[in-house]
């Protein structure tokens, strides 16, 4: 563990693109601020990967020097090929890669086939105010952070959030407008750790709050991979004699 | 729960057809064994349905009169379409039908899209001895079960079981030639239930044993839905006038 | 899972005493309020047991016939005998009875020696709304609910509940104040079930609402015992001859 | 997580003073062979206590300076004094200190207090190997182990073992004998976390082999506090002005 993590920023980067309003809260894309943050943590290491680059820049390359992946996407899901989604999902699955889908990424193509289900839930888009509830303070990607913290403007996503419970359930969001959500869902999936972290937005500038960056950086921690072999599957002899 | 509980058994039916040895031991096909010790259970309603049946016997109309489904295959994964196995996931993660995957449908598409993993593991034909331990005596599953029950002659499956860890792991098992497998897993997933269960093989009198039978019966019970709304997903105004 | 399920609802039965306000509400008692509804049940058998009587009315006769124990306490925890606290966790573990702990038993004597933590929180009595969400539709205990119920007027529960993360977390309450809580958590202890419901209060005619009563109920079925041996503990011979 | 994490290596330190069979094994005692191997390890302090000094070693200050505590127990559970439980209790709970139970301090008072089971099991004693199977691989405790190891002769512990199901379930054990055990279990208990871990026996030099102490070791970093406030408890105002 005490190796350098080598982490993929990877965004879809449209909307910058698209609109003035959202380039000016996120000049460097929304993937610039998530990595201009995690730049700054000691022992990580960050590139970027955005959709519209060649292989969507996740090439086999890339993924097997990837120890944990950053993921956001929401107007162009459907644009991820599935040959790059079987790639990231053996990544994770077989190779211990961790991923971590961030807010609009519970819609996302590598995390719907990881989790089976629809993944789909409620949402409404009124600049409520979240307040995050830690439950599981024992967790590391809780580290540092207070009972609770606050977005003040937010798009709000309620239950049901059509996922398997996750193993660890570490945050839950209350909204103002009346809902909750589980905010911070931890999963193993073969080798590999996966976390979804509800906060973000487009349109708000949540990934510039503090403590939103400091979960991501947590999260990288704990999904990074853990060293062993590559389980045998198929055919074997007995192991006793008997 | 008073209720009727329809169950459909589905059977990929080749090896039955095709080998004089594996027609003897289920000369009705896996699922009439299985469809048969089933239509003994007061409340459960039984039909059965195969591989090479038009839409694989998986009709819309026959889904949607299916609270619970047993799934059975080995040799023909492949040929099972995809219009169905996103049938089989949708009627289970958004009407909450049960879903019982048996021994190597393991490997069957419905699992594997339900899972978002391999679902791969070891395995080794030698005959040697199981003896599947109940670990969560109090689960309904385990209903009727001594401590454990051996299959005196089987196929072993090893771990590493390539799945996520189930929500609730009801058995493990020893086999004589060293290896430990989970063999029974509960997964809520959506609205429905999934349910794997270890035991059986084509060329053994497996879904002939009374525990093993049992087992399913309980599992059946289990997996039946639970009455409630299909989920608000989407767009929605806020409950709190705030 | 055919028979009679025999249920032993207790309470404290203090409050109803002293306070004229609270006897309104509750005339037969919050233990009477509850009976009433489960007898009502089909296949349900219902007696009642409060803290005063020898015992607390919790005779090792009572426990040995008891199939679900359902745990009202608030001011009196203090005063249940740490003997009565070990036979009913006994008949929980070793014997598989189901118990179901509300409200105020959070911080009831056999509730805490079963978790092993605190199982303390937040709290706030200003008549606020109660939002619950069903976050496992697939659950027996939200058999027959909608996506959510409200509780007009009630006492706040909020987070960090120190509890150990349920099996099953089925509810999440929302706040109109701004917490949420873990309001409906299933766990297994031994051969026995538990069940955690966060609704009800003293001075709060909650043990009346419908949807309260009717996960009451729910959760009497889910918690039922198991049929199944007693585990064997301690020395044993090997089960193989190597 | 940076930081020194802080040891206390408990031993109950009886056997080894009475036999001179088991005092050749362990000549500085079961926590001498642990406390030597964490020394090794980068970021570690380490110090060690047992039961017969005053307060068993484990006075207010002690605890306070300790992150986590490893226990090894097993002729004298029942000397060990309620008030010391009830501090470790506290201070894994409320304070976030993490508990690593070993081998027979599954009878230990600490575990049994925090686990709310009897904690009993199948046993026997004939020196047979058991294979240690990795079912979680991506879980820290597991970071550079094989897919599994062997210990050529041990204690046998079985199923059923009267556990609540484990957060995490990392592995599982095959015995000779016929039996299953989860060998490896991680809870979160409050603000702390407990791993027990099944390997190690007085008569046996199961603490000088390398895949054991390596486990040790992994779950000490694992089990290390997370940086956090004390939870709020008891009476709050609205977070909301609603």
């Amino acid at each position: 563990m005490a190796d350098t993590i080598r982490v993929t920023v990877w965004n879809e980067y449209r909307h910058e693109k698209i609109s003035d309003e959202i380039a000016a809260i996120y000049p460097e894309g929304i993937h610039g601020a998530i990595a201009a943050y995690l730049r700054g943590l000691p022992g990580v290491e960050v590139r970027t990967a955005t959709l519209d680059e060649p292989e969507h820049g996740l090439t086999e390359q890339v993924l097997s020097q990837t120890d944990v992946l950053t993921w956001w996407g929401h107007m162009a899901h459907g644009e991820v090929s599935e040959e790059i989604v079987d790639r990231v999902q053996r990544r994770v699955v077989l190779e211990g890669m961790g991923l971590i889908c961030l807010h609009s990424a519970h819609f996302s193509k590598p995390f719907k086939r990881l989790m089976g289900t629809t993944c789909n839930l409620r949402w409404r888009e009124i600049g409520e105010k979240e307040r995050i509830w830690v439950v599981e303070q024992g967790h590391p990607i809780a580290e540092g952070l207070g009972e609770y913290f606050e977005i003040p403007h937010t798009e709000m996503y309620g239950e049901r959030f059509d996922i398997p419970a996750p193993d660890t359930l570490v945050f839950i969001s209350w909204f103002q407008g009346g809902e909750v959500f589980r905010s911070g869902c931890c999963y193993h999936r073969g080798r590999g750790k996966v976390f979804y972290f509800r906060p973000g937005h487009e349109t708000l500038p949540i990934y510039h709050q503090k403590e939103v960056l400091q979960v991501i950086g947590n999260a990288v921690r704990w999904a990074a991979p853990v060293k062993g072999p590559a389980p045998t599957f198929g055919n074997v002899k007995p192991l006793e004699d008997v």
